[in-house]
């Protein structure tokens, strides 16, 4: 198995990169006759696509093409490939400092693991592959229609700030970050409701565990909690339980649709955080191979707060984990 | 591949249970010629073991016997098989309520998953197999001298009290806690000091993101933040930036020692949230299957504070994950 | 995954070996409620055990013990753990000749790998192993019955002689292997009868192809084919095709049962070479690590003809390879 | 994992197909700084394609774009991505009958697991995946140029006539198949010389096991032999010895170059059977679903004698094994 593919029955592997003439994906595992809605698949790449001025002013034409798996936009059951090509590329951005390491980016840790510092080897770390794991999700999102299943997002908090009640304070914040060329971080929280139960295997792929590492694999994420996460450490036990109703529901949702790594049937419920991106339109101290320091701006195009755009991506993740891990239920039975 | 094992390069599979005859556990890729120190593992086991009135009064006999792939206690290349008999089980303990389940437990969750509430199953969420990873993450430990890894964690807080400056608060919420048969949740911190650079994978395989999952393989396990995990989520890109030393180490640590989810050779931070025990000495509203609602005590030993515990499992849990990522770095050569 | 784990969904893992204190398995995967007939799986492992002068004359006494897995001798969904006690092992036939490379087998090439030419180590490649393969595959059979699967075995050649209609020649060519203390390899031809259909992946998780490896697993296996095998070569298209009846089965079944890779509903037939066990009672030629050659004689006890225990083994690794691409065809549904 | 990947380590994971837009393929683990010469790559597609009136008229144009993964021809570490259009598909051919199950063909078992007898979904067993693992296999034969390994195969028999000696018999029986529009079976030997020793793993990664699985995945094989194969049943073990010479080589290599499941250094040398090709120019009994027979022509452009196309096939996946098993290697030490 290959370190580019996510899942192990519904699987993603992502192949090119944003330096490359494509970025895209095969999605394995897809069950049969599922009908793809392309405008579906366009919507959610537009939600991760630049919203407003805070967000990177590169132009994305993501447009997906596909190559194989589909007849009259219906699944097949074979491999479905498709692609987005890379039209927009202004090299010399990247160029022109592939002798300086940023800090807090993939340049120093690509030059130690591959010797080089590659233009095109970043193509891995490129939050362009994030748009191919939107396409799985949105994919994964039409098979869970049959299960009845729905997956949401929003954004909790920017730079600190609670999104719902703090809109001034984060207006204020965001235009500053703007003005002075800087990022900010913030969090999400996706819920999945009408999960299938008893997703989730007792000792080592349990839900939660399986989902925290495939949220993990989304570039920048800092922090990952399910239900009330870092909350619960806080509290006693008594405080803690969730108490069931006669049908099995319960009053409470503390544990975010998980006990002992395994779906209850309650909604899923996790928190995601989101560092503020490392690429800043201000002066920044750069090292060279031979540990020299040079302070300079780095220039490009990158977000001022990514977190418009990550609400989208999170649900994607977690709509291929959902069908990954059914999937893998079926084993059981 | 089974869900009962830890890793792909240095693997654990568990096997038995907490209600089975044994617990025991394989380990295979574990280089050879590394010596075994007995005496660390059970050093590991008793910080493991309840040390003070508010960890479970459960005995629990903690000899490792090893089966195979040892020969005077130095590694041998095949697999090392070891076991720890399961003595002091009351099983009436557990028989008693075994048509009732628990709020925010594995009861139900079990029952969904495998159609009946059986005891024995319960085996494979029951805390006593993380004794077997404590065995697991020791050798792994032993196997990183060799690079100069050292692993350690400390208590954060407990109860959402500051374990350093709040030690007064702490005493009289676990005396409340004690006395109230109640539980509190807590926090821990684990560094890897010396760490190997260049370990994980730039796509799916993210140092971040194996860690994440095998962290959360772990009982009540509700949280997990690499470096300054979500207060990075209330920052600006420019606090948030590791500046530059001229050996390539940073001023500051925020992002954990990863950056694009491959380790930089500074310390590996991480954060790990335990919820509080579910089962306590109070009356809680157990479900019959027929979705009848009884209050009563469900008895049992059960820990009032596990956080106590954690630690050593955290580490041992993160041992194995630096030796599994070694191995696997090694195939990128 | 490690590399002691057969099988991806229906995993055997083995652990310990035949200078061990014990040898033993792990079952994951296995469906719940399956009743576990003792006595079935005592007479595979006594199928597998010398029934003649020409066997080995090592007694193996294979009483299985079972750890965990098991309540009322019936499935639980848990892992399935058993072992069996290595008691009379004779070290000194083994670690007389320690420094001594025996040619055709594995003293060299573990030698090569580990640096070592431990007694410990040899043994992972112990024929004692295949003992946990049967328990594991008459386990599997016994899941097979709900699908109505039955698998046989027959041994098809001797010395090249046909096992049928040249059993005098066998006869005498035994009693001279007996006297020379030499040994004879065969062949053994295996039937999986009222097989599922449609099993095995189109493109690289063929049935055939996850059998080929599973059966080259066995000790001293040299040939594998399926259905007429290396006699289709020799054929015309037209001769080779298997025409239908109206029922969808066919007239012939030169294929096996395997159409590209998947199961067609005929019997699976496949046929399997193994070499003569290279440790035979006669002066041979073993080399040092230095280099220098020895002739002399080896001892210890091996078999004359192991084909007389192959075919449970085979049957074993067939019915546990049908388990595991049933749960695989499961996750296509 | 998905089904369509080859390898663990270095790994092809095939995309689209025959009938789709494309068929191409991604390699994942290729080493860094390999000089791709597309000369090779292209000399190996050109001893696959029809090169005498006995293989396919089908003109396919085997132009290899590459997608991600060089730079000024040489390996980055990320993933190579390479296609093949698909410019001479006649659909018509295919579609025609598709209502109609051929014999010893793919239809009927895709009918059965997938439910419809879809034009695409014949894509995955189509030969022109073969055509990606050249590509494949060809990469991996410059990554095994450093070690100096070098992998070569020849016919051995055709229609059961031994390719050396029989030339004259050969060619009357192609010259009667090609009249007929019959096909006719073959069978190839190859070869691996300076083979890294050490390879493969004691007990289910077995070099042998791993290389047998990989075989069987090329479309047609119906036989594996390793070493002298089925002829090692006739034998006694003092026949089949391999004896020493002082430098660890052995006077003869029966085993072909593997003992216990690991390369000792001699030259890897095994036979893969090849049935003949189903699919002729003569009257065929047909199926439909409703399991009416009906003899007719099928059409389309088939093989007469694939074999001579098999020889880089079987090569290439020798070659892309060799690389798997050499980085898998790696994490033992």
């Amino acid at each position: 198995m290959g370190h580019n593919t996510l899942g192990e029955n519904f699987c993603l592997t992502i192949f090119g990169g944003s330096h490359s003439k494509v970025v895209g994906g095969i999605i394995e595992g897809c069950p049969q006759g599922i009908k793809i809605d392309m405008d579906l698949i366009n919507d959610d790449l537009l939600r991760r696509k630049p919203s407003n001025k805070y967000s990177t002013q590169r132009i994305e034409q993501d447009e997906v093409i596909f190559l194989s798996g589909l007849k009259n936009n219906t699944t097949l059951s074979s491999n479905i490939t498709f692609y987005i090509e890379n039209k927009d590329v202004k090299q010399e951005d990247y160029t022109k400092n592939l002798n300086l390491f940023r800090p807090s980016h993939c340049d120093y840790v690509y030059y130690l693991k591959y010797g080089q510092d590659n233009l095109l080897l970043k193509d891995m770390a490129s939050a362009r592959n994030t748009a191919i794991m939107v396409v799985g999700g949105s994919i994964a999102k039409m098979c869970l229609k049959q299960y009845g299943v729905k997956i949401s997002s929003n954004i909790e908090s920017i730079g600190g700030f609670d999104y719902e009640k703090e809109q001034d304070e984060i207006k204020k914040l965001l235009e500053d970050v703007y003005n002075e060329g800087d990022s900010v971080g913030g969090k999400i929280r996706c819920e999945i409701k009408n999960t299938v139960k008893g997703l989730g295997e007792p000792l080592f792929d349990k839900f939660s565990a399986v989902l925290a590492k495939n949220i993990f694999s989304i570039p920048s994420v800092c922090g990952f909690e399910i239900g009330d996460g870092f909350k619960r450490t806080e509290k006693k036990g008594s405080e803690d339980l969730d108490n069931w109703n006669n049908d099995f529901s319960t009053t409470s949702n503390h544990c975010g649709g998980i006990n002992a790594g395994i779906t209850n049937g309650m909604s899923i419920v996790f928190h995601v955080g989101f560092r503020p991106i490392g690429t800043i339109s201000q002066k920044m101290k750069l090292i060279s191979k031979d540990g020299v320091i040079e302070q300079r701006e780095f220039g490009g195009r990158h977000d001022k707060c990514q977190i418009f755009r990550s609400g989208v991506i999170v649900e994607s993740v977690a709509a291929m984990t959902m069908m990954d891990m059914i999937l893998m239920n079926k084993t059981n039975k």
